[in-house]
């Protein structure tokens, strides 16, 4: 129970670590459920705090600020990848119902563990290689020729953590500068990138939505296309794929699979496990949202039907320019495009900064796209 | 600016007086716009409250409570019509902003004052008479027999204020105990009960939403069936009435409007000016719902599409029984229905209390309804 509100009639005790935009996504999901959402919040700004969640004030890089959270809900997940897996081994040691699991979670936090843990389960991936010297990049280049990309396996996010190495010059560069590892791989010929949402509850079930296609920009995700203009087989491939990589790592709560359509076949590239901005366009595109599904998987619920409400459903984020007002000074011309669903995050504009997305559910994909696109272009118009 | 949170940056500031259900899913439609809801609550355990609105904690039986509420916000709106028309007006003469206004909404807490208004203005309603002395009451039954329904123009709702009276001894009887005035209608034979939600926004902009079937047990709303199985023409001439009233009364938000069905034809029965239990439905059921419609009305933010999402739409009240569980202890059985949204409302039980609904849309009417009893009977199993 709660001690600061005891007369709440509640359904479950969420805990989120994080309090961004997929928290404060989820507070929305969980108020229709009557779950109880406390988050664990840096800052009253807080786009989650912002939308009524219940917070906890504190970081994941104190340990005991996540035992504090554990302590007041019956299970605690996540809205984003940068809490230290040891910790969270120590609290599931310390009886702390996580969900997902440390050694699951481990997945989306660690690039290199992710790569290693699909090949030996026999997933397609990208070649790659651990490169922690500049003999080993050397090696690599050897067989797949400059440049190499290198991602640190920890910690990037929208571009972040990742180097296009030219040569060799740049390899020793990058060397100086942070001691590695890192994981290093082929520029890629990608056709198309495709992700699928997957939800596993703590007793099993297993629900997998529609493969969508994302659009990127700037190595961030710009648009989300579902259902994906692709093959019917690729499509079901890649659905299995998903709900066989959450069955193989124990997931719990929600996954987002990116994955890379490339001449060869279908790679998998990275796991998210928590809401995703590839999964958005379910709020009103799908029957049950990502949101309410990961609520349902965590609090081991009934999971909910994943089909699209709609033959074509198209989300746009809405990105901060380098100057002039937020999105929410242009509500008005958004609302003005006819379907479209807005959703803002409540933050301060900044450069890159994904500050809210737009959904259209339409009967033609090109008309849909249309929308949401207009929709996104007047929330981002008064920033240039 | 709320001087709560000086850096929250939001699309507008909206007051509600009034936290119950009706704020708390008013709050969920805030979030996605970026829209800062603060509810005038009695308690902390509120409906929209617990869902995370910012809150003045205060009744709206005091003025000064009004006037804190009405200082924080842009606009003040309303989740019931519990509030002293005289202080309205008062409110509005100090240049309070409220949506509707105080003479718009006198349209929905006075039935009398709204049965003279639609009569006035040639819109065709049940007989009705006002009665104060027994002299009264007798002449109405001269005409239209007995028994004779009295009703309470204020305070009433939910079957509450609403008396059937056999014969002039019980009418002496209701004098005896309350002074009047008050509505006198015939008992009517009424074929269906439909209900029409519209918006109109303060720059004059409307939109109506489809007809929809209200089904009633024991004086309350039980059922909403979307489309109602109507004739066109019927709902087209309900749709028209709708629009034409809430141009009349100078409507700002949403209105829902009640009519009955019978030989005679349609007849405009209540209107209730602010979301309401006929229009949950459109949560899921329409492109935009009551509750982001109501902000975007009140806000003059263009207002939303209102076509239905799905052939069918059926949403099923969930009822406390006079013993047991809350819902909430079967949210797992519920959710185990194919396709059922449920919306729980923080609660406690109490014998006919609304503590939630379910909506189900398909593609068969007789398929959707069976689902969303399904998944509310679950819901009500705990307590009986």
């Amino acid at each position: 129970m709660n001690p600061q509100n005891p007369a709440q009639i509640v359904s479950g005790r969420v805990g989120m670590v994080g309090a961004g935009q997929l928290a404060r996504m989820t507070q929305q999901a969980a108020i229709g459920l009557g779950v109880e959402l406390t988050v664990l919040a840096e800052s009253k700004t807080d786009p989650a705090v912002l939308a009524g969640a219940r917070f906890e004030q504190g970081t994941p890089a104190e340990i005991e600020d996540l035992r504090r959270l554990a302590s007041l809900v019956d299970v605690v997940t996540f809205d984003h990848e940068q809490v230290d897996p040891d910790w969270l081994a120590e609290l599931e040691a310390e009886g702390v119902n996580l969900a997902p699991s440390a050694s699951a979670k481990l997945h989306a936090q660690d690039k290199l563990h992710a790569r290693r843990a699909l090949a030996s389960h026999g997933f397609p991936i990208p070649d790659f290689a651990e490169g922690s010297t500049i003999a080993e990049f050397d090696q690599f280049a050897a067989v797949h020729g400059w440049p190499v990309v290198a991602k640190a396996p920890r910690g990037g996010y929208d571009g972040r953590g990742v180097w296009m190495l030219e040569d060799r010059d740049q390899a020793r560069e990058l060397l100086a500068t942070a001691p590695g590892p890192f994981l290093l791989e082929a520029m890629l010929q990608i056709e198309k990138e495709i992700a699928v949402m997957v939800a596993r509850s703590s007793g099993g079930e297993l629900a997998v939505y529609p493969v969508v296609e994302t659009v990127q920009r700037e190595a961030m995700c710009r648009e989300v296309i579902a259902p994906a203009a692709i093959p019917e087989r690729s499509a079901a491939a890649a659905a299995r794929m998903a709900t066989d990589i959450a069955g193989r790592i124990g997931l719990v709560g929600v996954m987002a699979v990116e994955l890379f359509i490339t001449e060869g076949g279908l790679l998998v590239n990275e796991l998210a496990l928590r809401p995703h901005n590839s999964g958005h366009y379910s709020i009103e595109g799908c029957v049950t949202s990502q949101f309410e599904q990961h609520l349902r998987a965590v609090l081991d619920l009934p999971l909910g039907e994943t089909s699209l409400t709609a033959p074509s459903v198209v989300t746009v984020n809405v990105v901060g320019g380098n100057s002039g007002d937020g999105p929410e000074s242009r509500l008005g011309d958004a609302l003005a495009v006819p379907g479209a669903h807005i959703h803002l995050y409540g933050k301060q504009t900044r450069p890159g900064r994904k500050l809210g997305h737009v959904t259209v559910c339409g009967q033609d994909a090109d008309a849909t796209a249309k929308a949401a696109r207009a929709a996104a272009s007047a929330l981002e118009r008064g920033s240039s």
